[in-house]
């Protein structure tokens, strides 16, 4: 009954995506497990170099056979400033103290050649790996860029939040379209404008489906079969779920933020530049809430990410949820700790059980 | 096939209500002909003294036997304070200006106790003019009013914006609640706490319907028979249609507010406290614009509702869209410009061609 257009080119069985989340959530069991389930397993690869890559992927082609995804970060035009970096460290260095961290003036950065060159080099290993679907993040890459994975056969996911970028991702040649709501946990994927507002899935996906005809995937919020299944009524072709297979048992998420997640409540998460220098969703904690005056002076993506780093790493080994980003959707009262299989196979299954 | 307990119990054909809009739009009209058409019409009395109510509930009797509904807002406390007060008006003074207004230092204010006068008058009036269905913005109504209604059968619609409003709402009694999405247009009916940020429907229908028992009415950017019919995938019983019916023919709003929402973008619409001292979602204009600094600064409701009310209405008069304000939910793409009618007819066909 689900199965369409969609699920056909992308060869899976069920209209389900598991979201590609970076930073090591995205595991070798969990990729493989969804994609076993018959959804579409992704790994999350924004953050990984070439190496780091490629041997994820060949981890996974241990477990599965089955259709895997990646998604890579369009590198984007960014600020360095030494004294933007200086005036974030200021501020960030009271939390170092807590932490027991040494301060910091200045750190090592990467420049927008860098991330161009690994993006390259990222492109070059799926293809070699022979990865069918590739999906982006911030931007649509280049016409060479999407030449060179489209001679491949190689499809092409994007990602709008809003309808002048479903259409601007339609025009350049993207073959199936993430529609992020204003719902969905973690990073927002705008790329045209800055959005004074995002906007939710129930406006955005039918006015997103009125302007293009490539299929939509819904992605914001949805958990279970009744989000599946409405994302469908409003003219997707299949949903993308992340903070639902975050809690999974598969997934690389840190206990703490698995915790705070089953624990939290919908209206407890909030847009923040501080963790990373862009807009992304997560669960209030006490760094959203002592950076909340100084959303709009933290330095470009992604260098607040890097000056954050050893604050989120030794928040993380801490086992505290106090300086850690906990990205999480609009949905957490429906999280569950079940296993990715499990998570496919009950989404599946409820959408059977609804009668309209 | 979409007729259910909810529909039953209003002893209506179709799950669809029209938003009680305050301040002109629900015009007699648009009442009748949304009730005619087999949804339920709605007055929005917010703004009423008794005798308008009483008025305008008689002259839509005349055009149909229908069941119809009226909304009343909840009086709230709130602050005056006259230093507060003239600082709005300082800030207000130049657009006073710019339209030919005097400048003001002071006005007249109404206080909490008289807003609970006019609230048991407007409630005297429900029952005395026998209206089946009344709805509450802003809060719920203490036990003796509650009790004082069901007395007379009325069934009692709550809103809630969070999973902990639409408890509440059921745990006093309300029988139906209106649960508002972060998409919709106008004002946010939040009252339990000052929520971050809205949820959006594909989050909020389904952790609501988890908790409660009561029928649920989702609104928020619902315009079409994709939105009624993935509300009810997500556990709703019916929706609430605002900007769909404030476009429509048989409506009271202004002509340049018409045409900025046919015209509208679903980027293009905030939050904003600048119109009402209330946090509304309305299209960005020069006074949203102007005024986003002041955020924080305002009067509470409905003094600052009171404080720009000559401004709205000259630039409502010279038909100029700067100053009023262009209340309107994130789906302005999906508004046309037909009869109710028509709107609540192509709704309900078009779930019908809707397949999953």
């Amino acid at each position: 009954m689900l199965s369409n257009e969609m699920t056909k080119r992308l060869k899976i069985m069920y209209p389900i995506i598991q979201a590609p989340m970076a930073g090591g959530v995205t595991t070798t069991e969990l990729v493989a497990a969804v994609s076993c389930a018959g959804g579409l397993g992704m790994i999350g690869a924004g953050y990984m170099n070439a190496e780091q890559m490629r041997n994820q992927i060949r981890e996974v082609k241990q477990l599965t056979s089955k259709p895997i995804g990646i998604n890579l970060f369009v590198p984007t035009v960014f600020d360095i400033s030494a004294d933007a970096i200086k005036a974030s460290n200021q501020l960030l260095n009271p939390v170092r103290k807590e932490l027991g961290l040494p301060p910091k003036e200045f750190i090592e950065t990467t420049s927008y050649q860098d991330l161009i060159e690994v993006f390259h080099e990222q492109i070059q290993v799926v293809i070699e790996e022979n990865i069918p679907v590739c999906s982006f993040t911030f931007g649509i890459p280049s016409h060479e860029v999407m030449e060179k994975l489209k001679r491949e056969n190689i499809i092409l996911i994007g990602t709008a939040t809003t309808v002048e970028e479903a259409i601007e991702n339609e025009k350049r040649g993207i073959d199936i379209i993430v529609v992020q709501g204003s719902e969905a946990g973690g990073h927002r994927g705008s790329f045209l404008q800055e959005v004074e507002e995002p906007v939710g899935l129930m406006s955005l996906i039918p006015q997103a489906a009125d302007q293009v005809s490539i299929p939509i995937i819904a992605a914001g919020g949805i958990m279970d079969g009744r989000g599946l299944k409405a994302a469908i009524c409003l003219g997707a072709k299949g949903v993308q779920m992340g903070t639902a297979f975050l809690t999974c048992e598969e997934s690389g998420a840190l206990k703490v933020h698995k915790e705070a997640i089953l624990q939290g409540k919908e209206s407890e998460t909030v847009l923040t530049r501080s963790f990373s220098g862009k807009q992304a969703r997560g669960i209030i904690n006490k760094f959203i809430r002592e950076m909340k005056g100084h959303e709009k002076e933290w330095p470009d993506f992604p260098i607040q990410h890097m000056l954050t780093q050893d604050i989120r790493k030794t928040s993380g080994e801490k086992g505290e949820a106090d300086y850690l980003s906990l990205w999480c959707g609009q949905s957490p009262r429906l999280a569950k700790s079940i296993t990715a299989e499990e998570l496919v196979k009950k989404t599946i299954s409820e959408t059977e059980g609804i009668k309209i």
